[in-house]
């Protein structure tokens, strides 16, 4: 089967790979309908990670060919969606919410999803089956949910957007717009967007922002404050994952809000007692979107959200180079490949 | 009157100051009962933070001697319990509980609360009368109430310490045993506290401690792992203030799991790799204790807790110097200075 391979950083490659195989009784094996490019795989491919002939990808939707033994939860043929880690989904930690932290979790990615066909550890407490085979229409946002939609939806609840709550959101990727989307589905009264792009704010508008904020940095706290009469904003999403954006975040929010970070940290470090004297709550971390997966893919099925509006560039899984040169190059938000 | 100066580190004096007055007319003046040495006072005795001709405390409970014409809930007479933040308890950071972050919050301590006299800014928002006069055997437990048991609720609260919940505790000074009181009096299953003094161990279970772990660092967590069948605490309280005590908090916590953290912070960096890799919830800073006040009093004067049995040491306020060098010396655990 073809795949896609990052040899180095900026040399990414499809190539022919082994066929995924039922390795434990517990494993699936699907066949994708489509993956994606994660804002996360353009680390290495900037060199900010490093990597050396990688298989990518860790986000999935298709249709299960083989379970193991021991699969009870899903058979050939059902149509599903995983999230980036597997979960037993039946330890103390999955049951308290943190599936992406479970005692068997492994990474859905280690053979890459970026590919045709991908083996999934851990069927029974990782796939969510939709409730019959999708409308092809449907297939951009069931991916979304996978990852970036259950990533921006962890995000505010970390932070704890809802009703009578102002929340301010910290980057404009796919995570960002769709943590608004989250934010809005959540009830929060107000979504204050951080963002300099016109492509990316209107997207945000659509998706519930009712204000944009332009500047960054201090400017961009300064502005947060005098949109909330000068105290902050009670939750803040951050999702981008550097100094800057982490910083930000605390800034923006008031002393007893919650920051809800979930932008993958390089080289960030927090000054304790800078965070000490802010009173924010602080939570995030790789985000549980098993918990979110089968309210998601309801609200997906019933067309109440439409989080796939994020893929702006869908090119087949064999143009996949293509792919990451245009999200490296912010000429689009994601990158869906079709399979 | 007589009141402590810290003229340098080390240098601890008792000397004539000037008799405080009402300066605005939110103000109240009390007279002090009895007044205490902080853990936090021992960072500027001991050089760790500048120091020079500082005037000194911040807890204090006494009687109100003298109100501003705008102060309408304590009169002339009330015996009163305030905390190291005064605030006027009305802004919409006071009401979300956050009043040691209070628009208008003043430093108590910013004349002295170790002295005969102390000026009480916001004295409406700020202090809370107890229902009549005190026993005086009750004295130290309310002026407990006033920063160490006030922190140490806080940091069980911010844990989310509770029925059901493994509560791990850093720190053994007085805001960590008092942290144990909170864990026991919310609710907690289980309370390990962490320490290697006999005496404070003692005290530890005499609070609700179920459990003593005497290892520290890296031996420390893998011993609260082994007691929390690998997962960690569900709850953890730091109460220290070093990068050793949040590096062991946050690693001593499950993911999801939360970390209430209350020790001030002193030269901490937290990694932001390693944080978000935790998954743990993080909160703390300076505790609003106004908002526990009320509750806190009326279990003290219902004599359901003893937190005043954290003072170890009592002295007149005149041996101040002998208080901070017992404290120190790790003598006492917390002096009480007698006024």
């Amino acid at each position: 089967m073809r795949g896609v391979i990052m040899h180095a950083p900026g040399d990414v490659r499809v190539e022919d790979r082994e066929h995924p195989q039922i390795v434990d009784p517990t494993d699936a094996v699907i066949r994708l309908a489509a993956t994606c490019i994660c804002g996360s795989d353009l680390w290495p491919y900037r060199g900010a990670d490093d990597v050396h002939d990688a298989t990518m990808g860790h986000e999935y939707v298709g249709t299960v060919t083989e379970v193991g033994a021991a699969v009870q939860n899903v058979t050939v043929g059902d149509f599903v969606v995983g999230s980036f880690f597997t979960s037993d989904n039946t330890c103390e930690i999955c049951r308290a919410g943190y599936q992406s932290f479970c005692v068997h979790r492994t990474p859905a990615g280690r053979e890459g999803t970026q590919a045709e066909y991908a083996r999934i550890p851990n069927a029974d407490g990782t796939l969510v089956a939709t409730p019959g085979q999708p409308d092809p229409d449907l297939i951009p946002s069931l991916l979304a949910a996978s990852d970036v939609l259950g990533t921006g939806w962890f995000a505010a609840v970390a932070a704890e957007a809802g009703p009578g709550k102002t929340v301010a959101v910290v980057g404009d990727g796919a995570v960002g717009l769709l943590g608004i989307l989250a934010a809005k589905q959540l009830g929060a009264e107000r979504i204050i967007a951080m963002s300099r792009h016109a492509d990316r704010q209107a997207l945000a508008r659509r998706f519930g922002a009712t204000d944009i904020v332009e500047e960054r940095g201090s400017a961009g706290v300064a502005r947060i404050r005098e949109l909330t009469d000068g105290l902050g904003a009670h939750s803040t999403i951050e999702a981008v994952g550097t100094q800057e954006s982490m910083t930000q975040a605390i800034r923006s929010t008031r002393a007893g809000g919650h920051v809800g970070y979930v932008g993958v940290s390089h080289d960030v470090t927090l000054d304790g007692q800078r965070l000490f004297h802010s009173g924010v709550h602080l939570h995030g971390g790789p985000a549980p979107v098993r918990r979110f997966l089968p309210e998601l893919i309801q609200l997906i099925w019933d067309r109440e959200i439409d989080p796939g509006v994020v893929f702006d560039l869908t090119l087949p899984l064999e143009e996949a180079a293509e792919g990451y040169k245009a999200m490296d190059e912010r000429r689009a938000i994601k990158v869906l490949l079709t399979v």
